[in-house]
């Protein structure tokens, strides 16, 4: 994929992401993969997903057990899916919760900031996949099949492969 | 939980898939974790998913390397999510495609289970959670945090974890 193909497909997934709205990210958890839904915390998508979390939560536990998360996001009305691949690792920094932080989150850090369990789950995506399908889920998941057997997008709609490393 | 809020948190989970759906199902692939869109190919649960699948399929190869799978059904514009937990394996039995066979599928495999590459992907689902918050994301993911915390249902709304194992 080219620099400016590879720039569009980032910017289309993104824009799906916005759409979407919650996540459900899957951890490895005693052996099992367990998901639950969070909603990142930033305006733009620089190859990372930034998520407020409480530092004492199991999930937290399980990202310091193993780094590695999926994220994906889901709209089946519309067809389109994303998932994401990547690293999580806490982040205590007052500087980078400072620029994440959206009022809407006092619901549930009553102390903002300065809540003293307060933390940040930064993925750092190593590789992400879309698929938008417009007209059917045979069509969108013939396309996925398609696209894993022969490594091109599918069509109609498009499945793309991102690599950010 | 008694078998009786057991069974009833059973069939509003799958209640809730239904209503969604299309699953993102996780597997781990050369150390990370990705996911695809699948539909799972059943008309009720007793426990186990079924999706028909590509038996040359990328996503076999991962869970013959790696048995567990996550599966999640997400639909934010309800704030309806489920996750669960499970093993996965190819079932190339003939009774068993027969039994999951819907003509809809046909436009994947148009010489139906006669098609040399046709399995299904058997998922036996060890747990699961549902997250079912009528209100807000903030409320519903309180909601999670609280249920991990405490591992009491959060209200309003409701978390159920349910074992099948």
């Amino acid at each position: 994929m080219t620099d400016t193909t590879h720039s569009e497909a980032t910017k289309k997934m993104w824009s799906m992401i916005k759409g979407i709205g919650s996540a459900m990210m899957t951890t490895e958890d005693g052996g099992v993969l367990r998901a639950r839904p969070m909603v990142a915390a930033q305006d733009d998508f620089d190859g990372n997903l930034w998520f407020f979390t409480h530092a004492s939560s199991h999930k937290v536990d399980e990202v310091q057990g193993d780094q590695r998360v999926g994220v994906t996001y889901a709209d089946p009305s519309k067809q389109d899916y994303v998932s994401l691949s990547g690293q999580a690792r806490l982040v205590r920094d007052k500087a980078a919760m400072s620029a994440h932080w959206q009022e809407s989150l006092r619901t549930w850090f009553p102390k903002g900031i300065d809540d003293p369990d307060i933390a940040l789950l930064k993925v750092e995506v190593t590789a992400a996949e879309y698929w938008d399908a417009p007209n059917s889920t045979m069509l969108h998941a013939y396309g996925y099949v398609k696209a894993v057997l022969t490594g091109s997008p599918p069509n109609p709609g498009g499945n793309e492969k991102l690599s950010f490393t």
